[in-house]
C-alpha cells in the first residue's frame, strides 16, 4: 500500500479496524471486481472484516463517505451478485470464519466466511450434515450461499440453503446490529437471497440433520430430450423421492467426454444421473428401482453403480461440468431458469433450437428434479459479441417464463439477469420491490444496481447506461 | 340493512359492489368483531368478496374513506389477528372459494376462503394431499392459514403452511394487484405470517405431495415430563422422524378424560401421541420400534395402536383438547411458543410452576417435536382479572425466550402477544420491522395494531390506550 492510495474513506476506515483488515492499494483492489463469470468496477477499497464489530465500523465509515457498500464471499457466484457497478466498498467476510456446533441442538452457528464443506466436516463426528450443496461448496461461503439462497443437486430432497436457517444476524445500511429469528415478519427469509441489497448478514445459525445411512447411484442415457423428462417425471410420480436428479444434454455430456474420457455415451440426447438415500436399505433399493423402471419404459439405457467408487466415478461426470465448458470458449453466461417439470420437455427442445440457429455454443444441464436448467452460453469476446449473449440470454429467459417458469433457481439474479426483471415481474409488483428495497436501504448505498431494474427514480445512484458500462463478462471458472 | 345503517363508507362500496356482498346493519356486522378467542370493535362494514376485481374495489373504497382494512377467513384464529382494533372495513373471504387441482404440476390453485381440508379431499382423487393440518382444518381457511402461517400435528415432518406456497396473489394497500412467485426478493415469503399487515393474499398456489402409503400409531406415558421430552429427543437422535409427535400435560390429559371417558392414564404426567407414516411398510415400523424404544428406555408405558380404529380413537383425544378445555372455564388464553427441544423439560416445568403459583387453571400440550407448546390458561371473566391472566400469559412469554424461544410457532402474534413482541425483538429490530411496514402500508391502513408494539410514532393509527380498551377476550372456542 502507498500513501497516495489513501482516500478520504481509507482513512476513516484505519481509524476503526487494523491496517491489516483495510486494503487499498490498486493491485489489491483489482481482485475484488469479479465473481465466476462476470466483472465489475475495482472498489475504492476492501475490508476484511474479524468481527461484527469490524463490519458495524466499515459500514459507518462508508455512509459517512457516502460510498456503497457490496458485501462478498468467496466470490465463486455466476451472476454478478458482488461485482460493483460503481466505485465501492468491498466487505470481503473470507476471515469471519467462526463456527460452532451444538449437537444436542442440531444446529451450527457460522460466520459469513465460513466454507460451505467445513460445516457438514465440522458436524459429522456428531452424526449430523448440512445438505445445501452448490457445485462451489469446496470453495464457496456460507455469506454467499445466504445471498443467493444457493442450491445444488441434493435440494431436490433436502430444500434450498434458506430452509435451513433458524436464525440470523445482519448489519444494516446504518451499522446497526440486528438478530432475527424465522417469526413474522420473516425478515430472515426477505434477507435471504436478496444479495446482499438489504442488510449485510454476519452470522447464521443452521439447521443439521443426520446423514442418511445409504444411497445408490444410477446413470441413464435417452435418443430424447423428452424421453429423459418423462422418466423424470413418472418416477417421481410413482412415488421415489431421489436425493440428486441431475441432466445432461448431448453437447454438455461431449464436452464432459473430451474432457475426462470417462467413456460417457456420446450419442445420447441426454443423460440422466439419479441418487437415491435414506436409513433403510431396502426403501433406498425400492426407490431406485422405481427410478430403472421408469427410464427403461421411457426408452432408456441404464447403467446402475455397483460400489461407491463406481458411484463417485458417474459423479465426477457431473461435477466437472464447468471445468469441460471453460475448455471450449473462454467465457461463458450462465442461465439458471426454473420451469414446471410438465414443461421441461418443450423448454429443453426450444432452448435447444434458440442455441442452434445462433452463432453460440449451447450446452444444457441442471438439476431436472427441480425443473432447474443451467442453459449456458460459451462463447470468444475477441470475435464474439457480449450483446448478442445477452441477447440469445434474453431469449432464453423468456422461454423460462412463457412456460410459467422464474429466472433464477440457486444463481441469484445480480447484474446478468436484473434487465430480465422486468420480464419477470410486473411494473407496479416491481415498485412493491422498491419500496421494500427503500424501506431497508433508502440510501440505496447497500449493493446498488443488483437485482432491480434501474427506475426513473431520482434516489436510484445506478443509472441505466452507467450500469451498462459497468458490467462486463469475465472467463467462466464457476 | 336499514336505511339509517348506510355511511358513505358504505354508499361507496355499494357503488361498486352487489347488496348483498356489503354487509351494514348492526346484527351483521357485530358477528365479525371476533376470532376464536378474541373480540374487538365492531367494523363499520363487512365486504363479502367474490372475486379479486371486488377485494381491489373494496380497498379503494376504504382507502378514499381512510378507514382501515381487516382481511378476514374463517376466524378460527387464536391471537385477534383477525378482530379489529378500532372501526374498519372487514374483507371475509369466505366466498372467496374457488379451487383448482393441477395434478401434472402438483398444484392446487386455491382462492382465500377454500377451507383448509378442501384442498386435500379435491387433491385425493389425484393421489395428492395437502399435508399442513391446522386442529382447525375444518373450518379454518388457506388465506387465514397463509395470514397466521398455520401449522399442525404433521408439520414436524411435513413443514407449515408457508413451505408449501409456490406463488401469491396480492392486492395491495392501494388496491393494486400483485402475482408473486419465490424468487428473490422473496415478498411471498414475507406476506405469509403476516396477518393481512402488509396486503391481502387473493389467491395462493400450493404444492401438493403424495399421500404415505402406510401409517402406524402409539400412545405412551410417563411420570414425568422430562422423561416424555427426553424420550422425544432420544427417539429423533436416533433417526426416527415421526410424522405427529403430540404431548400432553396431566392436567390436559384429565381435561380430555372428563370429556371424552377414552381410559387415559390419569395419573401420567406427560403423554406422548405419535403417528409414522411413509411408502415403505418396513421402514414405518422400524420408525415405530426406534420410538417405541425411546420411551420404554425413558421410563415410558407404551401402548400401539392395533389397527387404523384404535388409531384413530387414541388422535381423538388430541383433537378434542380444546372442547374439553372449553367445559372448565368460559375462556382461556392460548400460548404458542417454540423453545428448542433441549430446554423442553425445563420450560415445561417452569411453566407448571408458574400455573400452580397463580390463581388459574393452566394446561399444556403441543407439538412437542418442534418444541411447539400450547399453555392455555383457563379463566372465568366474571371472577377472574384479564389483567392477571395477561401477566402470567407474559411470564410463560418470557420464559420461552429466556430459553432460546420463540413467541409463536403457529397461532401468529395477533393482538394477544404484540406487547411481547419487546423482549422477543429488539428496539432497532422493531423499527426496521415497522420500516418494512411502511414500505408496503404507508398509511397503515391494513390491519393497524397488530404484530407491531405500538411505537410513540405519528404515523400510528392506533395509540396504546386504545388498543387496550379496544381488546378483550372472548370464549375459548379454537
Amino acid at each position: 500500500m502507498t500513501p497516495t492510495d489513501h482516500s478520504p474513506l481509507t482513512t476513516d476506515l484505519l481509524r476503526s479496524l487494523r491496517p491489516h483488515q483495510v486494503l487499498s492499494s490498486l493491485s489489491e483492489r483489482m481482485n475484488y471486481r469479479y465473481d465466476a463469470i462476470q466483472f465489475g468496477v475495482t472498489p475504492l477499497a476492501v475490508v476484511l472484516p474479524e468481527s461484527t464489530a469490524d463490519v458495524v465500523a466499515a459500514v459507518r465509515a462508508a455512509k459517512a463517505a457516502g460510498v456503497p457498500i457490496i458485501g462478498r464471499g468467496a466470490a465463486s457466484g455466476l451472476s454478478g451478485g458482488v461485482t460493483p457497478v460503481q466505485e465501492s466498498l468491498v466487505i470481503a467476510f473470507t476471515r469471519m470464519t467462526a463456527l460452532r456446533i451444538v449437537p444436542e441442538r442440531r444446529e451450527a452457528v457460522a460466520q459469513p466466511g465460513v466454507v460451505t464443506l467445513k460445516v457438514t466436516e465440522a458436524a459429522r463426528p456428531h452424526g449430523l450434515i448440512y445438505p445445501p450443496d452448490p457445485a462451489s461448496f469446496r470453495t464457496s461461503t456460507i455469506g454467499g450461499n445466504l445471498g443467493e439462497n444457493a442450491g445444488g443437486p441434493l435440494c431436490f430432497k433436502y430444500g434450498v440453503t434458506g430452509d435451513y436457517v433458524k436464525a440470523l444476524e445482519f448489519v444494516d445500511a446504518d451499522g446497526d446490529v440486528h438478530r432475527l429469528t424465522r417469526d413474522c415478519y420473516d425478515l430472515a427469509g426477505l434477507l435471504i437471497g436478496s444479495e446482499g441489497t438489504l442488510g449485510l448478514m454476519t452470522e447464521a445459525t443452521l439447521r443439521l440433520i443426520p446423514p442418511p445411512t445409504y444411497s445408490r447411484t444410477l446413470m441413464a442415457h435417452f435418443a430424447e430430450v423428452g424421453q429423459a423428462a418423462e422418466a423424470v417425471s413418472s418416477a417421481i410420480a410413482a412415488g421415489a423421492v431421489p436425493s440428486k436428479l441431475e441432466f445432461m444434454d448431448r453437447a454438455c455430456t461431449n464436452a464432459v467426454e473430451d474432457y475426462l474420457h470417462l467413456g460417457l455415451p456420446r450419442e445420447a440426447e441426454a443423460v440422466l444421473l439419479v441418487d437415491t438415500d435414506g436409513d433403510d436399505l431396502q426403501t433406498v433399493d425400492a426407490e431406485m428401482n422405481l427410478v430403472e423402471a421408469a427410464c427403461l419404459s421411457a426408452g432408456g439405457v441404464v447403467r446402475r453403480a455397483a460400489d461407491p467408487a463406481e458411484a463417485e466415478a458417474l459423479w465426477q461426470a457431473r461435477r466437472s461440468i464447468s471445468p469441460a465448458l471453460g475448455r471450449i470458449r473462454p467465457q461463458r453466461m450462465n442461465e439458471d431458469i426454473v420451469v414446471p417439470r410438465s414443461a421441461l420437455p418443450d423448454v429443453v427442445r426450444e432452448i435447444r433450437a434458440l442455441g442452434d440457429a445462433s452463432p453460440f455454443h449451447l450446452v444444457q444441464f441442471g438439476h431436472i428434479g427441480d425443473g432447474n436448467l443451467h442453459p449456458n452460453i460459451m462463447f470468444d469476446p475477441r470475435t464474439e459479441s457480449s450483446e448478442a449473449v445477452h441477447e440469445l440470454a434474453h431469449k432464453i429467459a423468456l422461454v423460462a417464463i412463457w412456460h410459467g417458469g422464474v429466472l433464477s433457481g440457486e444463481h441469484g439474479i445480480g447484474t446478468m439477469k436484473k434487465d430480465f426483471m422486468r420480464d419477470a415481474v410486473d411494473p407496479v409488483t416491481l415498485d412493491v420491490l422498491r419500496d421494500v428495497k427503500r424501506g431497508l436501504d433508502a440510501g440505496n448505498r447497500l449493493n446498488p444496481g443488483k437485482i432491480l431494474p434501474d427506475a426513473a427514480s431520482p434516489s436510484t445512484l445506478v443509472g441505466d447506461s452507467q450500469s451498462r458500462n459497468a458490467g462486463g463478462l469475465a472467463a467462466g471458472k464457476g
